[in-house]
């Protein structure tokens, strides 16, 4: 089995050594990650310059662009076969909720579901990162369930862990996204030369929490697992639509 | 009516100047648009540094960031009063089917809706962007419905024009998405230092361009509106997971 | 005549437009400048990926890169025939003593000169921009010059010009570059996520401003005119140096 | 005695490696260098965003900035004490004549130099960097000669070492820098998507290579030591300008 991982916290983040650690022994593993941090990079894809493709001292690969575009050039330009997988993370932070499409752990997953490759991300719920082995095991055992038996189709998981130590987690659990109020305003500073300059504030709290959701599991203690997908067609609003603009 | 544009060419592309023009007389327009052309930046969203906000000579405002930075930044701290809607465009290329998760110009749209604001992206299907007027015209129309007829409900609309004589254009269509092919390999070059450099390839063909997608809309001749919404959870694999979790 | 303006605040900058004005009835005037503001830029020259080109509204030519950029690819691929001069600027804010050395205007000047070409680089001392048009008519005058009378070999001319009335300005006068005390401390911010984040400080104060530097001829009331070159050697410690390497 | 250490190449380099290993029994070594590649940055200072500051795994820092964003940073802004002496480098490649104003290994030492520091700045003159040890090894005995004897005064040493066997370098010489023909121009590129991109091209070669020079000492097979200084003042031209500008 080769699997390619990635992630967006830049190829030397702690997050992506635990995961190699965690799997390199069930796999012929290829780390291309980004060569920055590119937290919030989304799907962003680099088509204004050529990527370049470097190697670090203990093999990783890394690439000048965004986690989009490490799995890219990986799965269409560099490696000899297609992988059989793509792991993205361990992201250092959730990615639930709204806030998946602003993830670069989650872009990386979707470009490989998108080039046909199974693809799972891992985030890990918490703000300091104590246990990064704990998600760690979670993708390790996912992997060994993908060896024993193949999920049937293409499949992208968005999979977020709390930020405990393994004994403590509850189990698995199949979910939807959740939803979350609006973000909180930007935070004005002022430089030194006395201009106004604007941060991005942080996320809004969870409106929809709800039993099935991300939010949910993961306040209950378990690991979210939720199946994605990219079409972002309303589908029940299609109607409304064609009533609107005949209007 | 307060209408905030942006886009992702950038605030000095013609897409945005043709945008402007368009609907300046049917409200109170402020530009807040990327310094740099930003195409491909999808969702990508600024955490590591804070935002600069400037003012162009022509009353543009552009910011150092991506097109989600400039919604967010309007929206949440910089306009006093909540615009009732945004449009952001036109992008001079098409943004159907799978590639809508890589674009900047339907990520800026998106913002706005995540941010509780009725939202347009609006792009011109072709290379060379000979009919921008044809693009603005329907902005205009859809703004002006707007105006007659509240949507009754959020809504993010993805538009995509044809790039012909406004006469020629045979209307609007509500549709889905459609799906592409995976996407053509990296393109490898040597850069006169002789290294290897790697360009994100051209989009796949359209695998799906069925009677109801944006692809057969456009390839007919219509203006094709397409509501989106951005919960990414496989509803349909959810039973499907938890079968194969517990294997 | 052809003339080659650039800068390093950005094509859209006034300070360029006001130098354009200035000088666009006295010869054939070619603007290329950097995308983006890219002050403190230094000499800077991008070496990892290739640089666009692409032409504004207005006729103005803007690189995705440096102000060395900008002129390097004008001089050596562009153009059609060599310019007869290039010029920097109006840069808003001073580029004296030390500073020269990050000033990203006064590297595209150089950039003209290590390639063959006579070039000025003209600064506004000043943080509001009062007077462009005094640094403009200063510049026009330089070009005026230039075309009276050749310089009589290569020439690279650093200008600052105080932000005064035309008529308050007493003249011009050639200087050295003064120095300046060590730099202020950086300034930190802690981020909305908990981040420290540190701001370059301040410039020193000036150290040497004696009598024959461009910080006392503009402290005068003067437009200080200094010729620079670019061999850093430091010719006067070559003995001490051959005595230490032997201690 | 403490020494901090920067580079242009990037903390992850082996370059810096090997500087580190070459010095780190000498004294207190601190390294704070850029997070990515910034080869070509001259003294090009982040001013318009603040810098943030990380630790990689092996006890580096690593800056989103400049080699002159690092020392600066550090020097005024990071470090407890003030450090006894900057070392820049190894860098892959020479930095020698008039592309040392483009280096951002000399930059860095620059940076030090300016902030009151000793600084030594350490290329190695080759493509593959077969010899890295052999450059250490000059550095480090350059450390031991500051340890037994101060240089007596501000310093600024430009070292470039040639990619041999250390017992094959025929020792040190005190060197001016050299001059170069003009850069080679532009190597237009097509990219996928038809546009025409433009790499700046090779630097020229040797045009003043004479027999005190950089160049000449590093054909010879020594190691080249020029000491710098950064006052790009043309003394020799102040005559001529004041007659100029009269004319």
């Amino acid at each position: 089995m080769r699997i390619l991982l990635s992630n967006d916290d830049g190829y030397f983040a702690p997050g992506i050594a635990a995961l190699v650690k965690a799997v390199s022994d069930l796999a012929t593993v290829t780390v291309v990650a980004p060569e920055q941090d590119r937290s919030g990079a989304s799907n962003s894809l680099t088509l204004d310059r050529p990527l370049s493709l470097r190697r670090a001292a203990n093999g990783f690969y890394f690439v000048n662009g965004t986690p989009t575009d490490c799995v890219h050039l990986a799965v269409t330009g560099m490696l000899d076969e297609r992988p059989d997988m793509v792991l993205s993370g361990i992201n250092l932070g959730a990615n639930m909720g709204d806030d998946t499409i602003y993830s670069g752990t989650v872009a990386a997953a979707t470009e490989g579901y998108l080039l046909g490759v199974p693809a799972v991300a891992v985030s890990l719920v918490g703000k300091h990162g104590e246990h990064f082995e704990t998600a760690a095991r979670v993708a390790r055992e996912l992997v060994q369930r993908f060896q024993r038996q193949d999920f049937g189709g293409p499949v992208l998981l968005n999979v977020n862990v709390p930020d405990v130590p393994y004994e403590e987690l509850k189990g698995l659990r199949v979910t939807r996204l959740g939803r979350r109020h609006k973000a909180e305003p930007v935070v004005k500073q002022l430089s030194p030369r006395g201009e106004t300059v604007y941060w991005v504030g942080p996320a809004g709290e969870a409106a929809d929490a709800g039993e099935s959701t991300d939010f949910h599991a993961v306040a209950e203690g378990y690991a979210s697992v939720t199946p994605l997908q990219i079409d972002l067609t309303h589908t029940a609003q299609i109607g409304a639509a064609w009533e609107w603009l005949k209007a």
